[in-house]
């Protein structure tokens, strides 16, 4: 069965083989100078965003993470220092390192030490360092390993938090994955906004109006329909549980306050309004990793045996009459990774052009699209 | 000044003093044979629901409580087990205690491993426990000792998950506390729906309507304002950002599944709709404690000066019209609190002669409002 979490206009995109398009972004960052090792990473994170229907965070972001480099606010080289390191916690500074880079190494060491030294638990922090791409990219790193992994990030100031009208905090990621019995893993991946900036710059590009309740006007308070507004300095998006207190919006500000404590000030980074989203300057942007061992407490079988239960539970409940299906959180991500490499990672026009402009300035053989005449 | 988060019908509460409150609860309890220093941790508990505006979690429950007791659903002398017992991570079994009894011992565990053992951070769980009143309490004893604490808990199914329309998951709530340089802790203290049950009951009490979006009718999925019908088995709560997945509907829910995960599913407890909410059978309710030391990451003093810093910003943002005040988690509580120690815990006069029969029955002295003519 093909299935797409999110559907497509094809005449908008070309489709792109999920290989070749690895290859592309690698030699990409090999050419501007990252180890071949890092760039892999980069890559994957990237290109997992787009297998999984994420566009925002996959390989439309590229020119941004090449004009950083190339404007020397991110380090190819850089030299990451691990300032604290305990049996079960660790923290480290990115140096101003790419942050798929510094982050896939501090969740390695969460892993390890959750697995390793017999605790079953480790926290470990990233100060200095840059996005992260797709937060479920490091929580689903554990869930490969057979145990619960989290991941959390600082990011730029887009939400006007509860009573507020400017923006303020950023749209501050959650992501759990925990593994399952004879499936792939649950992954909880959400903002703590009511919608990430990526979906509202989907509606801009469609020249869309935004429904009711994602942003609002900062000059009067009111709820706008505007993209273009909501994304500019005049507009802001809203928590998660929207406007006021009425449905809970000071909840979705409390989780985003809570991951600017536990990433940021917890771990000596910036936070809320501090955080820099521009590449030509520090964006000193924070993560929190935290990798739970099943075998210290039920087990690792009874857990993933649990968890498959569950999830059957959720998704056999008794329905809503406009639902014709109960989704567990990653499994609508999981089957369009599924189609996608199958018939391949598309990649809207615009973003296309633009990367192949920027193969041809470094002297990289360009992307070529799937073939489907 | 006198400030009350909820404003409440002087006509309808009598105001009595905390102190004399507190050694009321702890009569009941120790009549019906639960330890001394038990009863006292049950009973602060169930006060600073009450003291920082959180009545439904208050002594409210008590008639609850003393019949989970009467009915042997809950032991008052349990043997609570550690069953693992490492650095930085235990698993203890409640063996049906009083909910509050075995979490006050899990957290207090947490906080001495991760103040003490030099690692920084300790996660304990608890299976085969009962409801354990406020969560913020238990991460705020962490706080209370300059440090981060965490506590989540499985709770009964009140809510449809987004596609479903029965009551399927709990409420699952998520509390942080984090200390600040001079001032009261942060406390995020959340359910992860829309609403927690408590605020129905109160309209239902008042005979109001509840607004859009709190609630769904169960047979036709269509949103309800009725509150008997919210409550029933007819209805259900809708998850943190409402019906479907527009407005986040799908985040709620899968906050709650992270919570039915890390304090179910990891401690071997139940989850979800098996989490049970009557007194007359085994609850098997399942929590998760964590505590950090900020000392191991960017330092104590630090971490609060930060936190004072970010808070103030937080106030100091651009005022929504519509707003007077940019409120922090934690604020209104504390200044409820303040507010009842000095002019009496209200307490709904239906309830207070509740608890005046449970009184009687047991032979303690009634309790007796404050002379307010």
């Amino acid at each position: 069965m093909l299935f797409e979490k999110v559907k497509i206009d094809e005449k908008e995109y070309y489709r792109v083989s999920k290989d070749e398009l690895s290859d592309f972004v690698v030699s990409i960052f090999v050419k501007l100078g990252v180890p071949k090792h890092d760039a892999e990473i980069v890559a994957e994170n990237l290109i997992m965003a787009d297998l999984m229907g994420v566009e925002s965070h996959g390989v439309q972001r590229l020119k941004r993470y090449v004009d950083g480099i190339k404007a020397g606010a991110v380090k190819v080289n850089p030299d990451i220092k691990v300032i604290v390191d305990r049996p079960s916690m660790a923290l480290l500074d990115g140096d101003e390192a790419l942050g798929q880079v510094v982050a896939h190494r501090a969740m390695r060491m969460a892993i390890s030490k959750a697995k390793g030294e017999g605790n079953g638990i480790a926290v470990v922090g990233v100060k200095n360092s840059n996005h992260y791409g797709i937060a479920g990219y490091y929580a689903l790193m554990a869930a490969r390993e057979d145990i619960i992994g989290m991941s959390m990030t600082t990011s730029r100031p887009l939400v006007a938090h509860t009573g507020s009208v400017e923006k303020f905090i950023g749209t501050n990621p959650i992501a759990l994955a925990a593994p399952v019995e004879g499936e792939e893993p649950f992954l909880l991946d959400m903002a703590t906004s009511v919608v990430p900036s990526g979906k509202i710059e989907v509606y801009r590009r469609k020249n869309k109006k935004i429904p009711d309740g994602w942003a609002i006007d900062s000059r009067t308070g009111e709820i706008t329909n505007d993209p273009n507004l909501a994304l500019s300095s005049e507009g802001a998006i809203l928590p998660l549980g929207g406007l006021g207190e009425l449905l809970g919006g000071h909840k979705g500000y409390g989780l985003a306050v809570m991951v600017d404590i536990l990433s940021g000030v917890l771990m000596g980074a910036v936070w809320s309004k501090h955080v820099g989203g521009t590449s030509d300057k520090h964006s000193d942007v924070g993560h929190f990793f935290m990798a739970i061992d099943p075998d210290v407490f039920v087990g690792r079988e009874e857990f993933k045996k649990s968890m498959k239960k569950m999830l059957q539970e959720l998704r056999d409940a008794k329905k809503h009459p406009q639902f014709d299906r109960i989704w567990t959180h990653g499994e609508k991500g999981f089957l369009t990774a599924a189609t996608r490499n199958k018939i391949g990672v598309p990649i809207y026009k615009k973003v296309f052009a633009e990367m192949n402009e920027i193969a041809k300035e470094l002297g990289v053989e360009e992307l070529k699209p799937i073939d489907r005449s």
